[in-house]
């Protein structure tokens, strides 16, 4: 399965640019159509255009389906790991489980959710929050891409359903969804952490809270040789400051904070700038040491901060934790910076959790991010036990 | 003149957006082709095709020529006054000479340059540059604009001639180049500084040293939310560090630095930068200081610093700036941080001069950019007084 993803949306960076609803994302979707019907799964597309495989009828009882999976489409020059290891796995622990002459009880789901990234079109999790009802139709439509198309066209253009919106019939065949990630951090590689001869599966507990704000710095345009110091009003000179006071609230707080995107107003060599916009991305395992660090920060610095989004702490179902803990053994249990679409599923009521396998490196979101094949394959090793566990 | 030339290219932010060879390049050429034919002058282009219009035969006598003018381009939301003042006010003067009933001893020529910002293709003065020789044809038809375009390709859609180069019959022609120029900074405004009575017009001595670098930070691309702090190799904390240290060591050695334009990569909410890139731009009355101040600053700056450019002190003709005080009395005398077409014509061994005109906010490339109507006025009797001393 590897070796048919490994040229698909490759980029020059040696890393992946596999945005939703283009020609990339169709040819990942083709591939996984062609998976799932070598292993003889029933396809199926939900009001979003997520794909479905079922290994039994999800609809014979309500909530009787054990769902795997995650996403294939990945951010600009992204990793190999990050979505497609899920949904290798989710397949391949299909495969195990067959072998292994398994005749499951409830029926066992496998799905690639569009979109997760948001890489396209600035939302995270599309795919999952509509069908869910966290995103509406009408606004999830009118979001737009850098080219001014709306999701809408895009949805067309790709010969998708446009028609979307939270899909009950899907929500109600899932009892259970596990979503396998590569960790996009390095706790579970920190030997000071965690004993590694143990440490290449991890349990999930939550999502840390986390928010984005806004920031914008005014200043005066003006002539880079001839203003006098005193004379001028630099918007970036208030912008460094921030991005500094950004890491040092931080580390204060035990939080992250990222000043990862930046524009520059007019961004010309010889013109001060006359206004910056910056994002800041902050999040943390505790919800009250965030909301510190952020109250400290816009004490700290000049120019307005506007919050753009928050999500609270997304707890994975508890029962469902223990369950997998119980299954796997003494493994690492760890909360994760990052949202995904088990997030988006637990705060739809839906039983929720996810296993990690761990990252040597902690890069993600680059070409660099990697996993070595033998923690892959205990990856799928767990992701097996636990699907034989729930729908055996 | 200035009722017409008001429309002309005028954007959203009420400032200007006139890029060399555009639609609104062509009008503004147009513009300054009707204002001479209304004056009965001698309209001819050079080999870069800039615009020279003449009273009186410039061929009579080699270096007889008495020039006035600036250019009617501007950087993006530029102001009104950079660049249309000196070829408006030259105009003027020359209706002021007609009025007076002069009849001038030497042909008085008003040229309006192209490309002086280089917001389009990156280089400064590329009219006076390659008229000069200081830019090479070859090199400036391949310069490429943020679409791609090439000067040279630009310059043929634009129907202006192909085979540019040095001039040396346009050169040969002028034995003066006086440019007017509003000023871009606070100095002739500043009553400490100056009788404020005397100070609507200045005469300039020299334009200051002054260079770009551009800065190169590596990091390590890393997702936002997973990443320790200890485990993250963040790009724009390296560059906010140097954006405050170019500050402190500009204020330390008594010059000026900017940071004006950055590109982030890859600029994503919730991804830790993997490299930034940003431009220098460093002036300063003495040029030991400057080189001083660039050498303390690399010294205190992770990241590369590569020079892209550095252009030594350039003097105007002592003897016509010693003229125009003469003539002017006791006006204002000042270098300035700002490029002109005229440091361009003096490098190339072109007698030539500028007069400031006050800016009461000394903010320049910005839509906020303003003269006193009574200070204009005063510029274009200055200049009037100047091409009568000299072409009289």
């Amino acid at each position: 399965m590897w070796t048919d993803l490994e040229p698909i949306g490759r980029s020059a960076s040696g890393g992946y640019r596999r945005f939703a609803w283009t020609r990339e994302d169709h040819t990942l979707r083709e591939w996984f159509t062609g998976e799932c019907a070598a292993r003889g799964l029933d396809l199926t597309q939900d009001r979003m255009g997520n794909q479905w495989a079922w290994w039994g009828d999800p609809d014979a009882a309500t909530g009787s389906g054990v769902v795997a999976g995650s996403h294939l489409d990945s951010v600009p020059d992204g990793g190999a790991y990050d979505g497609p290891l899920g949904v290798v796995s989710a397949l391949a622990a299909v495969d195990a489980l067959r072998e292994s002459g398994l005749q499951p009880t409830r029926p066992i789901g496998v799905v690639n959710f569009g979109d997760e990234e948001g890489a396209r079109f600035g939302v995270a999790c599309a795919g999952s929050r509509v069908i869910s009802g966290a995103l509406e139709a009408d606004e999830a439509l009118g979001l737009t891409d850098a080219d001014g198309v709306t999701m809408g066209e895009a949805l067309r253009s790709a010969g998708h359903p446009t028609a979307i919106g939270r899909d009950e019939q899907t929500l109600a065949r899932i009892g259970a969804f596990v979503e396998l990630h590569v960790e996009q951090g390095f706790a579970m590689a920190d030997s000071d952490l965690f004993d590694q001869s143990r440490a290449a599966v991890a349990v999930g507990t939550d999502i840390w809270p986390h928010g984005r704000w806004r920031l914008d710095f005014g200043g005066i345009a003006n002539h880079a040789g001839t203003t006098r110091l005193e004379d001028r009003d630099d918007a970036m000179l208030a912008c460094a400051a921030a991005v500094t006071v950004a890491r040092s609230v931080a580390a204060q707080h035990g939080c992250v904070a990222t000043v990862g995107k930046l524009q520059v107003t007019p961004n010309g060599v010889n013109a001060i700038p006359s206004h910056v916009t910056a994002w800041l991305d902050a999040r943390g395992a505790d919800e009250q040491a965030v909301l510190a660090m952020i109250a400290d920060f816009t004490e700290q610095v000049t120019g307005s901060a506007a919050q753009e989004s928050w999500t609270p702490t997304t707890r994975f179902d508890d029962s469902l934790t223990a369950r997998l803990n119980s299954v796997l053994g003494a493994v690492p249990v760890l909360g994760t910076g990052a949202g995904h679409d088990a997030g988006i599923l637990a705060n739809a009521g839906i039983r929720t959790a996810m296993l990690f396998v761990r990252n040597p490196t902690g890069v993600s979101h680059s070409p660099a991010e990697f996993a070595e094949q033998v923690d892959c394959h205990a990856g799928v090793a767990a992701l097996t036990d636990v699907l034989r566990e729930l729908a055996g």
